[in-house]
């Protein structure tokens, strides 16, 4: 078996874009994959995009033809869908073609598009993510939903809010260096404390934003970039997926999360690593206490214990293990669809040395990507390793 | 690499059936499938769902995880949207699953619901597959859109609505016996001919219905079929997928589906056979004219002599190559989503010798599918064959 080597990444800036087409932006990111890579579009086999909600918030389906011809591309193209995982599973559809030898060049990515729309119909289309029979018609949202998680956890280990308020601010101070980021700017966390709050106990600053962007990354066979002279140091070893049910009165435990639990599990053992070979982690914290419950899944630390090394800045730039360097989804921004892709493009410029905060992990040869789906019903974990 | 085969098929009803939710459709027809199948649920690797429209007809996207509880289902559960070819895409990549040894026990399908709602608004949500931006906000829906389609085949090759009733009667009459089909009734050529138009030359009998329904397959490798005496004489030999320009104006023949001519060639060369070989089909008439066209991509007929073939009555179940004996997308029904599964289900039936009108392909050994999304922006073909 081939290994999926990462050729190439391109990002859009992840911010508020009302003015631009989905198409616009994924036609953005694709090209700069392309050109990242080195690879020309001729040679793609295939094109497996993420987009959550794009029938809701452009009135458009069937993206994949869409985004295909905006990559210029005119090979069989397949969108994903899994809610906020959406690219991660369009990622590890990708790993497994190239894998299978049934391609050699696959581009996986996403898009999304929302800050067009006033809030509250964001709000409503990101809701459909949860359970609607049993969920959103009782008026929940997924600020409510993480809101419970966090109680849940609280109850159960404790933490605070400060404790949330330092992966925040962390986030925040990550974000700073990265011009792909929706928020370059610092946030205290005194000012995450003194924000509003959405659904106690969870802050303004316990959210990720609304935002428009989109992410592509080539993969390819080694067998490809060895006879084509692809520059592409990092591979994808190791992937996993979970799945849980969505609603959270159908869990054992609020304040745990098995999908993702399952999806790093199978993710290591493919890899054949373990999260002590782990250097370096971008994770789905689409609000606080969910890249709390992730470092967890992710076996960084036991269950209870990560809001401990939240607190005690074990996983900031200057700590053990680096958490969520482009910023996460809290201070990058989380184009719902493209986000997993997003992910994987980060990790692989941190392990390439060409992100902003690589100086950070400078000796770092694993990294993790963890991609989560609504309350983390759905779960995407991908390992990469970057040639010593 | 294992041929992946066709353990058992799962069909719910195809009709109106605005009192149950998604989840019960997709349960039962999983369900079903596994009784057929004799695999237990607990040897299920991954699932695969195809759904076009849920996020705006039930207010629920992330359907995966929802489905995969409805099926009693823990393992990764994965979304397919490809508009009408959603289900298509979702069994195709559970065939390439279980080739790659990845897994053995893979479950393909989809579910769709609409008739709950009023039908304009079904037309706005369906109108999602085309290009919002191009088609739609001129006032493009799909019956104008294979309207135009039809228009341009009449005028390059000729033919005459009296040639696409053919069709709608042959695919009603071939509904007769099919338990699962909306439409157990017949439709005269007179009949289609005196209905009201809906957009001309197409009238009420040459669109398909509004439908609810699901299917399920269950996918097994060789290897599984052996040691567990699992009894799947019907193989997948064949996949291919094909992506086009979605908008009409963008192609540059209207009255051609190239995505579909270059899904049914990467279905015959991975299958090894040709469209002579081919004993039985079924294919995604949407509309009649679209069945005209499906039969040119696959190689049954010439470009422009399909309509002449559908005159003619080769398609007929006494004809030379029976199209559609299930009642097709037209007579049986059209769960968007769920079409590609059932598609798949019907023609194993077909091969099996258990279909209602197995008798009329007694010796067939090779089936195909041929699944699109929109005006076949997407396609996709599989190639079948039952051990002689």
């Amino acid at each position: 078996m081939t290994d999926a080597r990462v050729a190439g990444v391109g990002l859009t800036h992840f911010g508020s874009h009302p003015e631009r087409t989905g198409r616009d932006l994924f036609g953005q990111a694709a090209l700069r994959a392309f050109e990242d890579a080195g690879v020309p579009r001729e040679d793609v086999d295939a094109l497996n995009v993420g987009n959550f909600m794009g029938s809701i918030t452009e009135n458009q389906g069937h993206q994949a033809p869409l985004l295909a011809e905006a990559a210029g591309l005119t090979c069989p193209a397949t969108r994903y869908e899994e809610a906020c995982a959406s690219a991660g599973v369009a990622v590890r559809e990708a790993v497994k073609t190239v894998r299978s030898g049934e391609a050699d060049v696959v581009v996986a990515g996403g898009m999304e598009r929302m800050s067009h729309l006033p809030t509250e119909d964001v709000t409503a289309g990101l809701s459909t993510a949860a359970d609607e029979l049993f969920e959103v018609r009782s008026g929940m949202t997924f600020p409510g939903a993480y809101a419970l998680m966090a109680r849940a956890y609280f109850d159960e280990f404790g933490g605070t809010r400060t404790d949330l308020a330092h992966v925040a601010s962390k986030n925040h101070e990550h974000a700073l260096p990265n011009e792909y980021a929706q928020y370059q700017r610092k946030v205290s966390v005194e000012e995450a404390l003194d924000a509003p709050p959405v659904a106690s106990p969870l802050h303004l600053f316990d959210a990720c934003p609304i935002t428009d962007g989109a992410s592509a990354v080539v993969l390819v066979s080694e067998a490809y970039a060895a006879e084509h002279d692809v520059d592409a140091p990092v591979a994808i070893t190791g992937t996993g997926q979970g799945t849980d049910n969505i609603a959270l009165q159908d869990r054992d435990h609020m304040a745990r999360t098995p999908a993702a639990d399952q999806a790093a599990e199978m993710a290591y053992d493919d890899a054949g690593v373990g999260p002590d070979d782990v250097d370096v982690a971008e994770v789905h914290d689409c609000f606080t206490i969910a890249e709390v419950l992730a470092t967890e899944s992710l076996g960084f630390f036991e269950p209870g214990e990560g809001i401990e090394a939240a607190r005690e800045g074990v996983t900031t730039k200057d700590g053990d293990l680096p958490i969520n360097l482009s910023g996460g989804l809290k201070a990058k921004g989380h184009p719902v669809g493209a986000t997993g892709g997003s992910q994987i493009a980060e990790v692989t410029r941190l392990l390439r040395g060409d992100h902003p905060n690589s100086e950070h992990v400078a000796d770092a040869e694993v990294g993790v990507a963890h991609n989560a789906g609504g309350t983390v019903a759905s779960a995407v974990v991908h390992v990469l390793e970057v040639d010593a």
